[in-house]
């Protein structure tokens, strides 16, 4: 079913965070400055590498290679071989395929504190072209830019130069995990402008486009690619949804709560889009009638303002919605750090995730 | 590099188009049926399987699966095994994929004589929604259905049961044909509205759009499946790149001069889009200077009515750009066919490609 590449080294094992970081850096870079020559020999548009180049490059966490690589450390104590970290950067590349997507059907102006890939290509091509015909074919040209970057992530675990017992071990996990953020993505688009009380939906949404898609799958495929036993995988699980959905609802905090400057996108974004999140649910089963009806008209507005959306604050708050999230974020960060107390892991792939675990669920982040 | 799967039998080689296509159309239905019941067992949206099936089964002419299955039969004379029809359903759900995404770029109402997936989403969460509500998160959900198709053609591949060198040998042909469709519709799209006299960008639009990625790279996958040399892949390649470029060719000239019908969409969509075709560069090419004023003046009219289209009609035969586009065709049939006759190929895998080249050129198609 799956062969370790190798057998844990003789010094103990380190787990670099900031190392692999950079090294898949390197390799997306590396991969990108290769799609660009080859654009360049065949004539093709050298602005969709470009843009799809820059857009990798502009920031972002890295969470799911650096979890990819964290989940290989779980039986494999060597430094990360250039497959791991390419598999890693192919997770990488996939997450732009999805927030390029996301971009477009949330029609956001800016990501990572810079224009959304269609904004900056219906600039680019907008030059005398009318507001609304510029609009849609910097749309298509991003979702096109987008199905590249999917495209370009299955080339990048194609060409990883894995085992085909590798190959077999992970090309499973990928599919399935390819099929939950889709999922994910549709259940939250269609929940998207009519928020509801159900908080069930609303951490289902959290259950596919964090839990499964942000931490489990990464963890899952860096496990196999080390040939990881299902008994690894399920203590992986056991930490990895109680500690995707916390991610989730601290991100939901954020887009409410958080400043622009810290989360790098519009404040008013997620209440103007009314996104049908753990606390919009929980506010509108706690509030009185009066406050329900207030929320109701101001979530999803598309002409909020500032003023709207600090109302919206204060209910969130006076509900006691924002405090529930608090609770079930430590409930859940709770959950996460005791089954890594118990997970049968080298002592420096527990810190590692605890370390990541506190950055993504801490309230200043 | 690759391992012939098996050697051809005795019997003389017979390829049953009909039976291809029905055994792909099987694979395809028993794979969205389980797609249907995993949705269903993890409570996920019932709709999105239900729509993509729905696609996948109203009408379509199967082209690139029987082209990958013909492609095996160069190499192996035997009935082709379910790895290979699995393959070639693969190639079908990421047309799906293709299909899909276009029509939301374009903005199409009808595809296959239906409402396309992104109008039937529309319709079927617009209950209650403002119209430009309806019509953004239909196309945001199409959007995802596309990606799931693409995502599921991917685990077709992955689950299809290939040998190791099968699946060493295939997906590098697959990773490239998909990105080179894509460049091909991002050529297309950004060329869209504002149709030029540039013959030599429309016939890269259909190089990249039809004959590779429709002729040339399903026939090499399917060789490549049956361990095909390079030299076998020469050879497809000198048959597929002219005969897929008529193809495409004679696809212009029904979508302007076709039966809406036959065709399955309306015959004012190109003109009215403004198509960057080979037809309309001629056109402008050779018209004198009122008659290419009328025509950048009704090429990609969003208003264009049937009055309009006949006009343009008018003058794509009085500028001899259809005539041209006819002998254009007639020249590139001629090629592929030539090609053939000097393919060292069975008898039945030639007669095979000869009808498909007929029924993909003829002018009553």
């Amino acid at each position: 079913m799956s062969t370790p590449t190798s057998t844990a080294g003789s010094a103990p094992l380190h787990v670099d965070l900031p190392g692999i970081r950079c090294a898949v850096e390197a390799r997306l870079t590396q991969f990108m400055a290769a799609r660009a020559q080859l654009a360049a020999k065949h004539r093709l548009p050298a602005e969709v590498p470009w843009t799809l180049g820059g857009f990798l490059s502009a920031g972002g966490k890295r969470i799911r290679p650096l979890l990819c690589v964290v989940g290989w450390h779980t039986c494999d104590g060597g430094p990360p071989p250039r497959p791991v970290l390419q598999v890693a950067a192919a997770l990488e590349m996939f997450h732009a395929f999805a927030l390029i997507h996301d971009d477009v059907m949330d029609h956001s102006a800016t990501r990572r504190g810079q224009p959304t890939v269609h904004r900056a290509l219906a600039t680019a091509w907008g030059k005398g072209r009318a507001g609304l015909a510029a609009e849609r074919l910097g749309a298509s040209a991003a979702i096109l830019v987008g199905d590249l970057a999917l495209v370009w992530s299955d080339e990048l675990l194609h060409t990883a130069g894995l085992a085909p017992a590798q190959l077999a071990a992970v090309l499973p996990l990928v599919d399935e995990m390819r099929a939950e953020v889709v999922y994910g993505q549709y259940l939250d688009v269609t929940a998207t402008g009519r928020p509801s009380a159900d908080l069930d939906r609303a951490l289902r949404i959290a259950h596919f486009k964090t839990a499964k898609y942000t931490v489990e799958r990464p963890l899952h495929i860096g496990a196999a690619l080390a040939g990881g036993a299902p008994g690894v995988l399920a203590v992986l699980s056991a930490y990895a949804l109680p500690a995707g959905e916390a991610f989730q609802l601290r991100d939901d905090l954020l887009g409410v709560f958080g400043t622009p400057e810290v989360t790098g996108k519009p404040s008013l974004d997620d209440l103007r889009d009314g996104k049908h999140t753990a606390l919009a649910a929980l506010a509108l089963a706690r509030g009185d009638p009066a406050q329900r009806r207030t929320l109701r008209a101001l979530l999803g507005d598309p002409a909020l303002d500032e003023e709207g959306a600090g109302r919206i604050r204060a209910l969130l708050v006076a509900t006691g919605a924002r405090a529930a999230v608090e609770r079930m974020i430590q409930d859940r960060r709770d959950q996460a750090l005791r089954a890594l107390d118990q997970a049968p892991f080298p002592p420096a792939v527990t810190t590692a995730l605890r370390q990541i675990t506190n950055d993504a669920t801490a309230r200043s982040t």
